[in-house]
């Protein structure tokens, strides 16, 4: 085992995307383990949009990252030393390991980290995508707070997942991606009824042909102009799940909308943060896998190779350039 | 009993405030009263900020007026002719009269006007105000909304009825207006826990410091600047009853604010309009009427005389110089 820790340290608040200032690699050697405390060695983080949030100074739902302190990431490692009783070497664990090699595991830390359990066709990076926050974020942003009804038309923007469980609920699904690529995945394997990339010149006329009724259920990750698009065909009461605003995190402006439309259609639009329903995460996992399992759930993944990529890899979420979750394989 | 009406028409399509191109007041015979009809002559106008979004070209929750049409207010009349039954002469009614000194009450307009019970204590004019339009839209959009709590913190923009109605249900109330008559009135009179004038320098440090343990509900009437200081100051799971976003009627820009704060807190935000609820106008104006009798809402008016002067009246809405309901006295 190698005695040595390498870190992302935050040591910039970034300006847009991650330039070479903001993430500074650290070495420091791998914690001891004391009495109540476990050491894991981090296999797997997850890149997600949150991550761009915390990097900022900005009020928000945890504490920002402090300057000098380790970037703070989801991630999958496995317990390589433990004298913690819920841990035991060899058991794979969840959470927030930071952009790090090595995570210790200490009193207060472990409530945050969930073991995983042994899955029958289940891969570990699975438990980061389908049945990690990407998956949980879908299943309670759609199914707890827009509720769809079948018939409803959903659209939603960069989450094949949300799309996915609105077909399973009977609803019309339009995706709107990024890239003929990932258009082609939604449709052709996800079975999306449409699938619109925003980059072609005529996709706000796309986007109202594939909606003839109206849109019933928007679940809205990236903000600005596609948001807007998207309220100005929303019909009558319909429901804006806020998930995320990530055309404005790499920009100085906050994610700008009229809140007209939302006035005018008497919509309901509600911020929604998926650890307000860690209660329940239990039981959404379980009947995730199961479609997952039962292949009503498909996913795909981006993985990219080396703790040094990491800066990148975040870079490579808000310029679309990932399918599917996007990992860092240590 | 005069033989012409008086009508201000539609014109031209407003930028901005209303410009004397906009409405163009016209003379035409009062119309003869046919089987199933009657006539009203109108007595009071009720200038609302809606009538900035009926005279707009865009998709809204009525057709918009069209140019050559009467322009749609509200308003109180009295019944001077009548060939249908359910009205009879001399009956006061309450409805849809547009800006004109008679209003002809045919079939299909008939649902839309409602006949004024007697009620002690209450003058006509308070079922434009209190009873009617502004008292309703205080009454759904805070109970059936934000549905208050007591201890709750509730701002509210230029809408006395509103905090009036915090107030009886045991919230502290932050009042935001735009003259230290009005601040003086929703504090001295109606009892308001602080006002402030949005005019002063140091309104956001006002904000601030009146609602120490943040803000629970905001009753947005304004938009802009003003809501984006309020949901700055928003609670994680606060409410928002978006009702109207007057500050952006008047101009050529929509009304942008971020929906960054509505992510990060969790936030709820409902657009409203009162029609929705016609179906339980009675029961709520029963209820407002006896608040209105035992002194737990009181109001007050602003009354411009003179059909010739409502295009001035819509102005002085925007301006922001009525204080109290805002009436024009034919």
């Amino acid at each position: 085992m190698p005695d040595t820790n390498r870190q992302w340290i935050l040591a910039a608040r970034p300006h847009g995307l991650i330039t070479p200032d903001v993430l500074q690699l650290q070495e420091s050697s791998v914690p001891a383990v004391e009495d109540g405390q476990a050491l894991a060695r981090v296999k797997y983080l997850s890149i997600d949009p949150t991550m761009r949030i915390w990097m900022a100074d900005i009020p928000q739902y945890m504490p920002p990252v402090q300057l000098g302190e380790v970037m703070r990431s989801f991630g999958l490692g496995e317990i390589v030393e433990s004298r913690h009783h819920d841990f035991k070497k060899g058991d794979k664990v969840m959470g927030l390991t930071g952009l790090q090699t090595f995570v210790a595991i200490t009193g207060k830390e472990a409530r945050t980290f969930q073991k995983l359990p042994s899955i029958p066709f289940l891969s570990d990076i699975n438990f980061l995508g389908t049945l990690g926050v990407n998956g949980l974020t879908a299943y309670f942003g759609l199914l707890d707070v827009a509720k769809p009804q079948p018939g409803e038309t959903l659209v939603v923007s960069a989450a094949a997942g949300v799309g996915q469980l609105g077909k399973i609920h009977g609803c019309r699904v339009v995706g709107i991606a990024g890239s003929d690529e990932k258009c082609q995945w939604i449709k052709g394997e996800l079975g999306f009824d449409a699938a619109i990339n925003y980059k072609h010149r005529d996709w706000k006329a796309q986007l109202v042909a594939t909606t003839p009724a109206g849109i019933d259920i928007n679940f809205e990750n990236v903000g600005g102009e596609i948001m807007q698009a998207v309220l100005d065909r929303m019909n009558l009461h319909g429901r804006v799940v806020l998930c995320g605003l990530i055309s404005g995190y790499s920009k100085e402006d906050p994610a700008l909308s009229s809140f007209g439309q939302v006035l005018i259609k008497r919509l309901r639009v509600e911020g929604f943060i998926v650890l307000d329903y860690a209660s329940k995460f239990m039981d959404a996992g379980k009947q995730l896998g199961m479609w997952k399992m039962t292949g009503r759930l498909k996913d795909k993944q981006t993985v990219v190779k080396g703790l040094e990529k990491a800066p990148e890899a975040i870079n490579m979420l808000f310029r679309g350039d990932n399918v599917g979750k996007l990992v860092v394989e240590l």
